[in-house]
């Protein structure tokens, strides 16, 4: 036992020496370059270890059409003239966020929103054109990632986000880190099958959850509610094409009660499908993230009152429920940003 | 970027000479003590590092009743008795699987199998009576460290083991690293909701996935099966309480008809449900252990099939569906011992 305490006090001894070199330049201004791929725009950024951001850029992710080494030429000299355009600043690395990205492989795999067929090896592709680390993930791990290293999330080791976008991404995270799963593609809830028999989903299957609680979901809901009820409605002038989630949320804030009703059904099942997600990871939150969640209590509480009503009894009242903290309107960049910095304190 | 080098040679020699000092003395032979609490025997032993078992002992749970001090002595005396009579060896601590049992507040919370009704710190109780580390999780979990100690899931960093015992357990690993959760609650795929309005479950609540994929929920569908079919079978004769799950899987390897089907129901079931469950964290593959286990492809095909047919694209064809490789008929006490070692080696 003697021999044991030696030992370790030995070691953290040696540890203190190593983290004390390791940490000899820490006062110097350093930034972290997020990237945020979406199917319009690609939106860069610097930031700092708080979550400022010290200028951004952006440029057209189809202005090239399928070229992919047009874009990376421009993506690359935007991202250097960015950092050029700030002084007194060290980059720890870039940080990339983009729908299928894969961690492991550093790879874009075929997305319908981009318009490269070909799996893009983005990683490599930046790390050489700007010679610094590069790390990719997709939007919903780096939204988990921004909210743990600058949002609501600080100080948990335990938690799940979930981006309500065009679709449902969900970034899990479990003892302190990212749930990549063996293959880089865990955290698909939005695939999770709620639905028995339910809607039509795009991945081909049936009742997923994205096919309810997401933008296309709730609009599915606005006109499956004008189908069923008789509630009226500024929507029944709308085509399926031209109503928007947005549009959907800002009749919410005046009273739609059709749009009350399609914000109530939605909180119902994703209510319900987190009910059923906690019973894996048991985290300490929920953060929902995105569009819907703008909508407040509209969405929160419908959610809430369904997952507390679904939840099995060891976890009831115990899990939190919570709008995302990243407030910023460059809430992918910043996510992005966060995935750098956390590649950058492995590291040291 | 020098400097920055000079930084991570500098940590490798001292983390070298750190792991220098700690595996000095690794060639004496350490044995863990495996202790697993059941609702009848308590039954414990001492393994190796590979697995192989030296020597074991029991005691009955509910010999005293609801006295815990003298089930403590009892459980105490027989572990130190164990221990004295193996030389040579140094013991690196106690792992300890039970249902309802808590990792990270080291009790064993009430369960309706024991016969205990406040939370017992049992962790804290060995630790004091026999002076050596000890550990504590529930037997999913130990089942879950068992495997990728010593089983199929050695080298594995994301797996799923999936107890079928009376009710289903499930331990996750991800990163490999056990979910706990932020509770410790974490890993109920029992309780995962599976059918709407499905069957009435112990938890009070309907259609969790334990009601179909356990020896209970089998049971529970030959009883289904006589009502809605008409498939002849050696059931018929059976009272509801007299039929066991073992008597199911024998009838079934001599092709009874209904227990055929009985199987594959639940086979249909547990493959949907694990479809869901790969969307979370994207396993390497999916340990199956216990009793319905034994049933061999009268169980794993109509799995597999199910959850292929289920599965979202970005997994198909791609997760290993496996039986268990703790074959030992103490499989529970090498799963809890596997549970020391994992602590040990987290210390060196």
């Amino acid at each position: 036992m003697i021999f044991e305490n030696q030992k370790k006090i030995l070691s953290l001894f040696l540890y203190s020496i190593f983290k004390l070199i390791i940490n000899s330049d820490m006062d110097i201004n350093k930034l972290a370059v997020g990237v945020d791929i979406g199917g319009t725009n690609t939106i860069f950024g610097l930031v700092d270890r708080d979550g400022n951001l010290y200028g951004e850029g952006s440029i057209l992710t189809c202005k090239h059409g399928s070229n992919l080494g047009m874009y990376l030429e421009d993506l690359a000299n935007g991202i250097k003239s960015l950092i050029e355009s700030i002084e007194d600043k060290e980059i720890v690395g870039i940080g990339i966020g983009a729908p299928n990205a894969n961690y492991y492989t550093g790879t874009i795999n075929k997305s319908a929103n981009l318009p490269w067929k070909e799996p893009v090896y983005l990683q490599k592709e930046l790390m050489q054109r700007l010679g610094m680390p590069a790390i990719i993930t997709n939007d919903a791990n780096a939204a988990a990632i921004g909210e743990m290293i600058y949002g609501g999330a600080r100080g948990m080791r335990d938690f799940i986000v979930i981006t309500l976008g065009t679709g449902l991404g969900s970034g899990i995270v479990v003892n302190g880190e990212l749930v990549y799963g063996h293959d880089g593609f865990a955290g698909e809830l939005g695939h999770v099958v709620v639905t028995e028999n339910g809607r039509e989903c795009g991945c081909g299957r049936l009742g997923c959850l994205e096919t309810y609680a997401s933008a296309t979901g709730i609009k599915r809901t606005v006109f499956k509610l004008m189908a069923d009820s008789i509630h009226n409605s500024s929507f029944k002038d709308n085509s399926f094409n031209n109503l928007t989630a947005k549009m959907i949320t800002d009749a919410v804030n005046e009273q739609d009660p059709l749009a009350i009703e399609a914000y109530r059904y939605t909180g119902e099942i994703l209510g319900k499908a987190l009910a059923n997600a906690v019973t894996v990871t048991s985290p300490e939150a929920i953060f929902l993230f995105g569009g819907l969640a703008k909508a407040g209590p509209y969405i929160f509480e419908p959610t809430q009152k369904s997952m507390e009503e679904n939840m099995l009894f060891s976890f009831k009242n115990k899990i939190k429920l919570l709008p995302s903290q990243i407030h910023d309107k460059n809430a992918a960049v910043l996510g992005a940003s966060a995935l750098a910095w956390q590649e950058y304190e492995k590291k040291i």
